[in-house]
């Protein structure tokens, strides 16, 4: 039985990832698809455009048979814990094979580049350390590092969003000593970070997001963008709600926190380095904008999403102490069910027997310090939406069941 | 020189107000008048209508010369501390003659009642503990123990609300062994927590704020209840900021301080008793509302407005510890200045050589903990409001200044 393994968002799910999809249970033969995917905030630092339930909806109804949530713990980082945690939940529930979205589209430049960088693992990191002390960031240390080791071969091109990231799946795959075998497949069209909308079917979910926010454009404005399970979600949730979760519905949370923090706590918060507390304290009082922060905060230190995610982290009061405690991407705590097809139920009636950590259906039955942050992001996620009520969903809510298979 | 002293809320300043500070004028022949008036958050544990600078131009526009800031830390607090803390500062402030409104309208009647639980304030001390012991509220054990001792003389109705505030001025007053004298005027027609219009111009400041929030009136309706000044004050801060300010709209914040503080957390909260913080981390997530969530709360143990004030306590995350070491009425840190007319002015131009506390006219100029709480107060009392950026007005603010007398 070869059961795929993939690592989503879905923020939300159109017709890229509908083409990844597809190409992805092609090109490994799948007979089952699992996908992890991200809770309530994103990789990037953002908060959803809606809750989760609503992004399990669209992944089932495209045809995933089991949709697992990646803890808030792996999902707000850096690529690589991020990647590790994802693959880390894939190998325990029993996936072979691993399909993701590259620029390069070529898995053996991954494997051959994860084995090369093993090799010259000191060397690398030494470079990266030189980079860092000339004030650049993470990323851009490591990129430059890469490149001047690797200078003469024809190695991955780790400047582009989707190679980084499946450099560290196939990594991850080498520390766990994984037997999921990895494939990619080629990202079409639409780049990661392109924002303006082609006369293309294909928008990529960033473009999307910000025809919906920034420029108010109307849900139907953007019907041929959008598969149909998604715009059905995506108006229920609207209907449901009144407005799409963004940034700035929550710049005012934000700034509570700093009014009623004081210093020594905002130090504590998870990745508030280097005095950055000081400087967001004063910054945050005159912003009128979250956006606005954003832009002030921004250096060449810092980049946009690693400032994004501090203030993720800031919203959910998430101390480096509680991370260092909980934060083991490699030995996940738990399975956070969030839904599935008859054929994943059917697959996870008989594979929860082997599993060796705990499989949650229902948050109330699991107490976990990493389940419980998950839940009160999902509640804080919920905040800015009218009814208020929401948040008390999270405690009831059962996985998403598809009644038929599609 | 007479100047006379008042201590008000003003939320908002409405024909009630407007005929007490004439009659208080008038019976003590004053040449000035101050007022002390809660800022962003108010005795009974409310948020303001508008932010304090409205109403203190009402304040002003009504004859007020003088409007000083009753700092959060006496504001939000029972009727004892409260009115310790107001007495203390316009005895600062050189107050000759103290003017309040009461049920009672006989001056002799507090002194006498002042003095007489004096003399027998261990008796009353002892029958106040045997109540609270019953599972009654304090007001409730204190009226009932004042009643039981006092019963074979014609005393002070103590059951009414401005009878209590009164007696509390005036022992205050002695306390302080203050030679500022007192008077009463009787409260005319609406009472304190009427809260149905009636055809009089007199209407409650509870009345008018229901017809404007939980009735959803538009302004025009309220006209002939409202001072013209008073209407045109709430009309701009509709305009500036689309919404008057009642507590569902920080309900999210409440919510939010919840998920986001640990339980030891919530137990340092000033007020937070007896196991409250369970019962309240419990309940807090199925209430819809915060009305629904304070009838929850609600229990012949604590009255309404001890729970709202705690609930402003959370929203401000003011700990025990802050309080005991901050609150000190009869001791004020400092004196803020709110507003002042020309003759207001002209007297604090001398009258600021002899005082021995700090004048504070903008708070970025003092530094005091209870001052950085006022200004946290406002700001946090600002954010469910459009701009978001309305925070920062708090520590550029200037006191207003009436440029002719009226």
């Amino acid at each position: 039985m070869n059961i795929l393994g993939i690592v989503v968002e879905y923020n939300p799910f159109h017709y890229g990832h509908l083409y990844h999809l597809q190409a992805s249970v092609k090109k490994t033969n799948a007979d089952l698809t699992i996908a992890v995917m991200s809770g309530s905030f994103l990789q990037r630092g953002e908060p959803a455009l809606t809750d989760k339930w609503s992004r399990t909806k669209m992944a089932l109804l495209a045809g995933v048979d089991l949709v697992i949530e990646l803890p808030y713990i792996y999902a707000v980082q850096k690529a690589e814990i991020f990647s590790d945690g994802a693959i880390s939940l894939l190998d325990h529930l029993g996936v072979t094979h691993l399909c993701f979205g590259s620029e390069a589209g070529n898995i053996d430049a991954f494997i051959t580049t994860v084995e090369e960088v093993a090799t010259r693992e000191a060397e690398l990191d030494e470079q990266i350390q030189a980079e860092l002390k000339r004030g650049c960031s993470y990323p851009k240390a490591f990129s430059t590092a890469y490149r001047t080791i690797f200078q003469q071969k024809n190695v991955l091109d780790l400047g582009k969003p989707n190679n980084i990231l499946g450099y560290h799946y196939v990594k991850a795959l080498r520390k766990r000593r994984s037997s999921i075998k990895p494939f990619t497949v080629t990202r079409e069209q639409a780049g990661y970070h392109e924002t303006a909308l082609k006369n293309e079917k294909i928008a990529s979910a960033t473009a999307i997001r910000r025809q919906l926010i920034e420029n108010g454009k109307p849900l139907t404005a953007m019907i041929n963008y959008l598969p149909p399970s998604t715009f059905q979600q995506l108006a229920n949730h609207r209907q449901r709600t009144g407005s799409f979760l963004h940034w700035e519905l929550y710049f005012p949370y934000i700034q509570y926190r700093f009014l009623t923090s004081d210093i020594e706590h905002i130090q504590r918060i998870y990745e508030c380095e280097e005095g950055l507390e000081y400087r967001l304290k004063k910054l945050i009082t005159d912003a009128a904008s979250f956006q606005e922060l954003m832009k002030k905060v921004k250096s060449k230190r810092y980049t946009w999403t690693r400032i994004q995610r501090l203030f993720v982290h800031l919203l959910l009061n998430t101390t480096e102490t509680f991370m260092k405690e909980h934060c083991r991407p490699l030995h996940p705590p738990y399975i956070r069910l969030l839904g599935m097809s008859p054929a994943g139920r059917a697959y996870l009636s008989v594979k929860k027997k082997e599993l060796i950590i705990p499989l949650v259906t229902r948050v109330s039955e699991y107490d976990h310090p990493a389940l419980q942050k998950d839940t009160a992001a999902a509640q804080i996620h919920g905040l800015p939406l009218q009814p208020a009520a929401l948040p008390s969903e999270e405690y009831k809510a059962f996985p998403v069941q598809l009644e038929t298979a599609d």
